[in-house]
């Protein structure tokens, strides 16, 4: 076909195309509802109460129950994709994570991407773009905001290397920064409606939780799932995207699944608050079972009354595979989906 | 892995920890919006008008349109799964249930249940527990009660049996205490609207009647749907759950579609009031083609203005196959999947 | 069975049931929510601002942001299947389609069809029907109305033929008489938050843009959507409908896919106005990759601040197959599903 039948489309930005400095103003703003918070009940099996229960909520100090934080997460991301990852090799790591805002039924969410930082790769064929993204609502408050680094292709591999800017980024979010939803109160938590008696002092560091339930997941359901975060990437949705002709899932998808399953066990790790590393081990595909275990990896008090930080290891493993992370050359198990490190918020 | 590394998590409850007396306040409240009435059109052909449309129901008396009884049953129901039935071998049967309150969008929902009867099972290994369960709104409201009585696994075979408690259960609800809804009035139902001209008065006892469609049901849809419950029993989401690799569908799952079926025949039996008796007959699987067909088994007057209650058998086949419910042997044939006995509201 | 079983569902009408100036009230009025709007977005990968975002489209002078115009089309359409195509061989056509008021979350939709015309065909089995079907909202006013077209099967071969009758439908909506939003202002309008910089000015008739991206179609989904819609037509839901037991994909569902597609290259042409002519020219099947195109046709000034409307052909193909529209023998290539003739409006 003559090129010209395709100026109008997108074809995304290749290594080249980003600065340090840039700034992106991602396109397509999306008003939630409860449409969307039905879909993550009925996608994921999440049972956090917070976010099931309107009365809940409000017995927790917020005025009704916030969507998901990753569902949150998830349309912030989403309208990053065509700017950032549609010719991405590899989304390599996430970091320096917070919600700062929660997100209710009619908010209407944006984003906007600030690149921090380019490396050319040794093979200059590809290179690192780092960006700090930034979820804002109608009332242009930050409702979350994370780093996010992706191995990018060049268009053109003759062209020079940018000078290396490499991001310092801090290993974990400082729990005293964590932000905390104005008006949260766990003073008058009610663990039997949460559905677990585990409070905060009764978890140790270095304690390691095997959440035990399993899903096995299907090509209908990640679509949706990622179609509703108005995500994208091809690989997700078109079998001839990839070469063996499977569509890779999201990675957020392994997330959120990973995420409701650690329920059993961490019900009363209601909120997420923080994210200070993620990697995407393996691919996961439809037909897998996604499994999950956590670890304690630190624990902080809040400002809040009543509420705890607690630093979790999530991983989701490709079957049941508990605690069974790195093997002994140091990389990933080939079982290992998913390694989350993030900060949560539970009654004391 | 070390025992105390699933201390956290629920093991569900076995035979012997089940007392007649005791009451479990089951966890994680639910509030309910339009995105659950859209899921519902979306996992079953529901085109019952009373739930489909705010004007219809307005015109019925009512203040808008509730969320389908059947939803509202498996919101009660899920919440029940973690305390009742995530070890059960079986779920034997259902009675004594009445829907006394309409679900509708905002309202948040829980659940209580009471044990009623225990009974271990001469091989030793096994136990049949009853228990009541009350949904409540959050005004405390009861919105609907029902009995269920499921087969649970006995967690040390040389516990000593409990003293047999069986309750006595009512064959059927009674008709003068089917709760009518406050303000329901089909004085001035619109039968063209409904989609059918067949009023109460036109069925007759013994008719039955084929719905004729079918439907073939995936796996993305039937665990949507039972997630959408936050129904977590492992069977319905793990293919390493069952033995043969099969995941096996929510028992509710077919009472939904067999009961949307129905409207083709039944279009006017709006509104679910009463649970009789229910057999989940044969399992149900991936692939499955459901068919439903109904029986006329009573009916009886109400008080409320031009409103009479039918009381139906609501069969559902896999394949096409009418009113041949049972063998000559009595057992239901293995075609059937389910059994139920309801009592519907009808106009006059 | 005894054929009075079957007595009281709907058997559906044909070809010899329908007569010019019939008038039929179509069942199950529908009231939408943010429930709907949220599952358009799962199902589709839909993208056009106005749909997705309350504060752009107040932004565009309307209250909020209304459900999809496709998703509109669905309800208004699914409620006449019972009536208009239950026996329905063929969906032939449609034309002279407006979209009059937009349909927002809380609004409840009927339909009703007006029979304009007939003719037997030349074997004496099946004839075709025309009909013009208005949907309504709860204030009576017709949201959208459109012709179609169907091919219907006689109930007896042997029935007299009726006068032929063939409204003389227009080739176009004239695009003076497309009907604008009241209040719709393109003045201020956000390229960037609209996700593309091409604006009416930039596009040229007869210019053709491959939409690029490609969605390999499920089961699950197809059959989900379709419900959601309640679209009752067996052949969609039941692998014993059809000899070879494949489940049909609604055809809209290939608009609905195909218009979301095309995003990419007309991310600008917000809100569909009119049905010019529409084909489904092959099955989709599940397994299927979906890909789209279109080509300008026409443009024309409309007479709200900032606002033009565009005339697009969107080509809906089965693998990627831009432009490859008809074989030498002036029939669709076997690839084409869908030539659909619509009129947009975007910002001048």
């Amino acid at each position: 076909m003559p090129a010209d039948t395709i100026a109008k489309t997108n074809p995304g930005r290749f290594f080249e195309d980003y600065a340090v400095g840039d700034v992106l103003a991602h396109a397509v703003p999306r008003t939630v509802s409860g449409g969307e918070r039905a879909l993550y009940h009925a996608l994921y099996p999440a049972r956090h109460a917070l976010y099931s229960s309107d009365e809940f909520a409000r017995a927790c100090g917020l005025p009704a129950s916030p969507l998901d934080d990753l569902a949150a997460f998830h349309v912030v991301f989403g309208k990053t994709v065509p700017d950032v990852s549609l010719n991405a090799v590899a989304n390599l790591g996430y970091g320096e994570g917070r919600w700062r805002v929660p997100v209710y039924p009619g908010d209407t969410l944006r984003s906007v991407s600030e690149v921090i930082g380019v490396k050319q790769n040794s093979n200059g064929k590809t290179g690192v773009v780092w960006v700090r993204t930034r979820g804002m609502n109608q009332r242009d408050e930050v409702v979350m905001d994370y780093v996010r680094w992706v191995m990018v292709r060049k268009r053109d591999t003759d062209a020079a290397a940018p000078d290396p800017v490499v991001p310092e980024l801090a290993k974990a979010v400082e729990p005293a920064s964590l932000a905390i939803p104005q008006g949260l109160d766990f003073t008058g938590y009610d663990f039997a409606l949460a559905g677990e008696p585990h409070r905060w002092g009764d978890y140790a560091i270095g304690e390691q939780i095997d959440h035990v339930d399993g899903v096995t997941v299907e090509e209908a359901e990640h679509m949706m799932a990622t179609r509703l975060w108005q995500n994208t990437a091809k690989v997700h949705f078109d079998v001839g995207a990839r070469p063996d002709g499977t569509r890779l899932i999201y990675g957020g998808h392994v997330i959120s699944m990973a995420r409701a399953l650690s329920f059993n066990g961490l019900a009363n790790a209601q909120m997420v608050a923080g994210l200070n590393a993620g990697a995407h081990a393996n691919p996961c595909l439809s037909g897998d079972t996604i499994h999950a275990w956590s670890e304690v990896l630190d624990k902080a008090p809040t400002a809040a009354p009543g509420v705890g930080a607690i630093r979790l290891r999530l991983v989701a493993t490709k079957g049941h595979a508990p605690f069974d992370l790195r093997g002994e050359d140091g990389k990933y198990r080939s079982h290992v989906l998913l390694d989350l490190d993030y900060w949560a918020l539970m009654p004391l």
